[in-house]
């Protein structure tokens, strides 16, 4: 904790500037900051913590959101009056950022479940998958044998299976009346095998109707999985009919039940984290508290030789350079910018458009330009290296800072990032999410005070701290990094003690609906 | 039933062939239809019932599929070969087929639930929705405290309202990540206002989360829909999260189900059944049994005053100048092609097509040509007057045959149909489909009598006896009006008794996730 209650906050050690908590007089002293404010620095606005020459690049986030358009004063005000991005915001120089990872030692250690294959499960679960809606309502019926529901006290069929998480059923919309063929149905498989694979689930149940576009057979062989004693297919055509398929997935489920309770937790490094990266009903604290601070944690579980997953592709727009810079191959830096034109096109072609430019609103609050307003966002993703970028719902196997591409809203993109493999999430919210998501846990981040005030059974951790000037973006990213390790060793968040996370299960629907 | 099995099925009186139900070798004799084959007639295929001139249509289904490319004899195999379609079949020809409606009297009735606004309803459920996905988990618990499961056992909070047919929450995977204006917001907005209008519920709470690109206000103003005791609105964010809003909307349904529950059925006239038409899991049989069979019941229940909605507008592609040729108004005729058109150019955008030619497996099956193939689905609407067509999700307010526009996957089609004020819902499948869609019943009508064998917990209604030569199309039809009425009237159809029906609401998405 601050000793005193600073009036500015520094996001990240290597920023020459600081940002305004509260408005600040011209002529004020700022302590703590060893400066005097040369001007009123608007509350939300940034002030130099040094004298920047012309030229200089200007840090936040630890990374460059323009130059100094004149000298400027240790205290001054700086907005776009002495601000500018130039060639450089446009120069994605592969690679000339990256640096070595400064690995900490020893490794932070949680309490994981390590699967017969060497992966480290942070939940327990039994999935129940659906090829296509059509099985939606057989999937519900088995899984809703074994819910508990802390509303109405029912227990299920779990009473006597402590180490089973929950039997979750995750269906959704589609599946059938889609291209056989293409980017539609690519992602749908390559979701649903995802889930499928995923460490969390102890085992898994696919049911099919029979007659979809989306068979199981095709699923199972894009991710080379086989039928076994925790992998079992059922298709309701096959099977007599919907009661006789829910009879029998219940029925097999009670099969899986004493082999998926056997597990027990052990000790593991901090490089098993697989921690997708989430903001949602962001505010203008999401950039100066939860993202900061959740960035400052991804960096200590990628020095920990974890792996933290950035996705939101429309959500980096504008930034993609600093990202290309950090990349540790060119191919990398190539991904991403292959990713963005898909976006440009893609948007175009339904009639929208990528503009993430700060709006007049956004530029009162402070943000001077596209660079900072997405650095923002990506700000949660921290400053190591980007070692991989991976397309929607894809493995991903690099340790480090990767980008999975994906739309921007919540259930679709964290649906891609625990296809991918997440096996924690983190979830800031300013306005106030309420986001679960099985078999994986979700951490929500609260930017303010007021929101973990006002939705005590929904918020994980508060970052307003930062904001409230009581902590720091370093011991708020402590603090949340600290919080991880217990979640993946068992503690239930916020939105498991509510039992959420059925629902939220939503594959990117790509392609028309015919 | 027929006397004798009879070896052909003759689908429409107006038809000048019959379609073999079994293989007929040259120079059988047909007592029943008073012809000899003239050739071999495979399985599925045509053959002329009387002498047809060259240039004189060929009907089947009671419409035009092409005409007599030579003289046709009584008893000759019509195919490929001597049927032709030429400009006829792009002929529109608005309005000059319309005939006046041969109305029935007295009307048929069924015992309906009569609304304080006169609407009739044929089910009395209480509706949770949702504006976006962030909300489905609550709206989800909010319901099962009320849930009753046959699998379980367990009865919820209704065990003292036997006339609530049930709480659902029907929720979705959107609502935000998406453009605030277009086709896709307008499209979202109409479908669940839609819902929140419809008759079969007693009430209706909305649950928002509060950030959300769609919200609640804009759902109730696009159709003047005001909160009163029957219509209530919560919004998670001004709540207190996700916990207390899902215990103030247990107490707000408990608040809602005595008014609810007081309602009584009294007997209504036929002409308050509006019932959504649709197939899916289609076979071989389905243009030949069910199709027809639902069609002679569709003209039965539009002489009876009453409506049918036929949708799936990809599969009437092909046959729509045969629909416009029946439409009451050039207006109306011209609304279809509108709507064809824009298919044509959303599949294309989309990387698509629409293209409904027959494959070489149809033509070995019988199917001449495109008409003839888009006709089987078209067959469930009967012969009737088109009196409208409307976009998808809009309210039909005509009496009589309408078109909806939407496309051909199941539960996004009937989503349509049901937000559009359809009170009853007739399914026809061939390959076996356990299709529920709450607050409407849905009834399942098999093309096939070992479909219906296989899947007894799931078809309401055997049309495999057309195929089977022990009922004629119109001794089917018959019986699956008066299964209608029944059903209208209060009795449960096979998903009800499974509880199916909460996991099928699915709104079209148009437009990009970002
Ligand atoms: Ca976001
Ligand atoms: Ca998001
Ligand atoms: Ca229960
Ligand atoms: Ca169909
Ligand atoms: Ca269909």
């Amino acid at each position: 904790m601050l000793n005193t209650l600073s009036s500015t906050m520094h996001l990240n050690l290597l920023d020459n500037v600081a940002i305004a908590r509260v408005e600040i007089p011209q002529g004020t002293v700022l302590p703590d900051r060893g400066v005097t404010a040369g001007q009123r620095i608007p509350r939300g606005h940034k002030m130099a913590l040094k004298a920047i020459p012309q030229g200089e690049p200007i840090l936040r986030y630890g990374q460059v959101i323009g130059f100094a358009k004149t000298d400027i004063a240790a205290g001054d005000h700086i907005h776009v009056h002495n601000c500018e991005i130039h060639a450089f915001a446009r120069d994605h120089a592969f690679g000339v950022d990256a640096k070595p990872t400064d690995y900490i030692q020893p490794q932070a250690t949680f309490q994981g479940i390590v699967r017969a294959d060497g992966r480290v499960a942070t939940r327990n679960y039994i999935g129940i998958l659906t090829s296509v809606n059509c099985s939606a309502g057989t999937a519900r019926y088995v899984a809703e044998a074994f819910r508990r529901n802390p509303f109405t006290g029912d227990q299920g069929l779990l009473a006597d299976y402590p180490n089973i998480d929950g039997v979750v059923a995750l269906t959704h919309k589609t599946g059938c009346g889609m291209a056989i063929a293409g980017d539609g149905m690519d992602t749908l498989r390559r979701t649903i095998a995802g889930y499928a694979e995923h460490v969390n689930f102890a085992a898994v149940l696919i049911i099919g109707l029979g007659c979809e576009t989306n068979q199981i057979g095709p699923i199972m062989q894009s991710r080379g999985i086989q039928t076994g004693t925790k992998m079992a297919t059922m298709v309701i055509q096959e099977t007599g009919g919907a009661r006789k398929t829910v009879e029998a997935g219940i029925a097999k489920v009670c099969e899986l039940l004493p082999e998926a309770n056997a597990v027990t937790r052990v000790t593991v490094p901090a490089s098993h984290l697989n921690v997708a990266l989430q903001c949602g009903g962001s505010d203008s604290f999401s950039g100066l508290t939860a993202n900061p601070a959740l960035g400052y944690a991804s960096d200590l579980i990628v020095r920990h030789g974890g792996t933290v997953v950035l996705t939101e592709t429309t959500e980096i727009y504008g930034a993609e350079h600093l990202l290309t810079r950090r990349a540790v191959s060119p191919a990398i830096g190539q991904k991403l910018l292959d990713r963005l034109s898909w976006w440009e096109d893609y948007t175009r072609r339904n009639g929208g458009e990528i503009d993430n430019n700060p709006s007049p609103g956004n530029k009162a609050g402070g943000l001077t330009n596209i660079v900072e307003k997405s650095l923002g966002a990506v700000a949660k993703a921290g400053t190591t290296n980007l070692v991989d970028v991976v397309g929607y719902a894809e493995p991903v196997t690099e340790k480090g800072l990767v980008i999975m591409d994906g739309p921007g809203f919540d259930p679709v993109s964290a649906t891609g990032q625990i296809a991918g493999g997440c096996n924690v999430l983190c979830f800031t919210t300013g306005r106030g999410s309420v986001f679960g998501c099985k078999p994986t846990p979700s951490l929500k981040l609260a930017t303010n005070t007021p929101l973990y005030d006002r939705q005590p059974d929904d918020m994980d951790i508060n970052c307003g701290t930062i904001a409230d000037g009581v902590e720091t973006v370093e011991e708020c990213g402590q603090r949340i990094f600290e919080t991880i390790l217990r979640i993946a060793s068992g503690e239930r968040t916020k939105s498991e003690e509510i039992g959420f996370g059925d629902d939220e299960f939503a594959p990117w629907q790509l392609g028309a609906t015919v």
